[in-house]
């Protein structure tokens, strides 16, 4: 097997592949004046299974058709086998037609990963687990929530409580829980559709008074689901307040959102490369891609 | 027949429509905070044949996701036909490996605008006519050429001398000789392909002294080569220099490269929506449809 690195993972393509001893092939690109993308696979894939290590974080589509090009390129230069590791799958909170007319868009993505010859998808704590059934090819989930949650520990957060902020997260609560050892619960969230406006309530009894808190969720964007949960925790008299994350998207003014919300620290993973990406998934990619050796 | 106006093309679309006389269906898009692309096909398509006109205009990559996305939305909501009007064709130059371990990008982009659902394509002056063979789906070329002409006829430039500014334009020149009917040549060019440096050279003797000249291409992207053609005719004694092309990419300071050769005027077709797109080709796209109704 050989590893492509592709240019939005450069980085932790070349963690995978020293982890696994196997070949890194590089990946030439740029962008025409025009604003045309361009790659070239600098190595001989002929024969070979080749993992493609590119995550889809901003500017998705530039990175989407990255992806594609390297993939389609890589059969059409011999590669046997075409793995697609994608960190952060994008688009998939676009999953289903909320209003009238709207494109499913991850359901175009998958028609498009599959028409460029991919013949396995690897992602990271893909937004809902039941997309991953509507792959024709080969398609699993890892999840970086106890690779998170091990950070903190060794931060010496044993015993923290680890707080989902809405009810999609409640699962990475529970594996972060598994680690810290110091419980979970949940927040209720409604979204409005219309105004994006989020409002938040405590849907279950917790009791954080006094403890450390962990507010743990797949993506972090705006930081708005956040900052509400790290406002409810500090209001319930929780004592130190971090957040983490698979995918640190942090748009906008999120970091001072949070920040102003009384979270110390917010981490995550190298599914998405930013500052706050102090943890690598290369560990659960690595072992994921065992089998192909 | 409805057609739907993409975002890049909402205008052409239009007016595409107005002279079949059918209906517009509207899209709503917008990009989410974080980057990602959303778009909504705002009538009822169910059952219909639907023409799509979105061109791939820069920003290419979030120009052709929409297109993918409005296409593979229109189908799941019941259309019967989708055909993409993509006036111009985005990555149609990157049509062979120039270099070992290329992508052919214009490839992976026809595999994925089939993969999308489309069962017809219509584009204008693809940049070379054989990789219409390469699409599985109906796929068609129109030309702007006499258009264009026409517009320079009616400003008073009957016998110009059409002047292809390489020898790939020759076939666009022939067709503008045949509306102003002054003649016809071209100039050698030579692209570097590592370096990007054009050499330019008169290849067949054509007498322009004391003439008007129009240059004619199918796309104009950072201006080199026209105003080196430019250039050249004025050398050789031209009189009025003005330059057409399909599709007026522009890129950086290519107005002012051009004007300083001494060409007076640059006129575009709304393929690339931008100042200079004068000329409307949706008479042939109108034409090209009809078909259809």
């Amino acid at each position: 097997m050989l590893v492509i690195a592709g240019p939005a993972s450069t980085e932790l393509g070349n963690r995978v592949a020293s982890l696994l001893g196997v070949d890194v092939v590089d990946v030439f690109h740029k962008v025409f004046p025009d604003g045309e993308t361009y790659v070239r696979i600098e190595g001989n894939v002929d024969g070979e299974t080749v993992a493609i290590v590119q995550t889809l974080a901003p500017p998705q589509d530039t990175n989407l058709l990255q992806l594609l090009l390297l993939a389609d390129a890589a059969k059409d230069l011999g590669a046997r086998r075409v793995i697609a590791v994608v960190p952060y799958l994008a688009y998939a909170r676009q999953d289903k037609r909320f209003l009238p007319g709207e494109a499913i868009s991850i359901n175009t993505v998958i028609k498009l990963i599959e028409a460029a010859g991919v013949d396995r998808l690897i992602t990271v704590n893909i937004h809902e687990l039941d997309i991953l059934e509507r792959f024709k090819i080969q398609a699993e989930n890892l999840s970086a929530m106890k690779l998170l949650a091990q950070h903190f520990l060794e931060k010496g957060l044993k015993g923290a409580f680890a707080l989902a902020p809405d009810q999609g997260a409640l699962i990475h609560a529970k594996e972060a829980d598994e680690v810290l050892g110091g419980g979970h619960g949940w927040i209720h969230k409604e979204r409005d559709r219309i105004t994006g406006e989020i409002r938040v309530s405590v849907e279950e009894s917790f009791d954080v008074s006094g403890r450390d808190v962990l507010i743990i969720d797949d993506i972090i964007s705006t930081g708005g689901t956040v900052a509400a949960a790290a406002r409810i925790a500090r209001e319930q008299g929780a004592r130190r307040v971090y957040a983490a994350c698979a995918h640190p998207l942090l748009v906008g003014n999120a970091r001072q959102r949070i920040s102003e919300a009384g979270c110390l620290e917010i981490v995550g993973t190298d599914c998405i490369p930013c500052p706050e990406a102090v943890v690598s998934v290369a560990p659960i990619i690595a072992e994921a891609l065992k089998n192909e050796l």
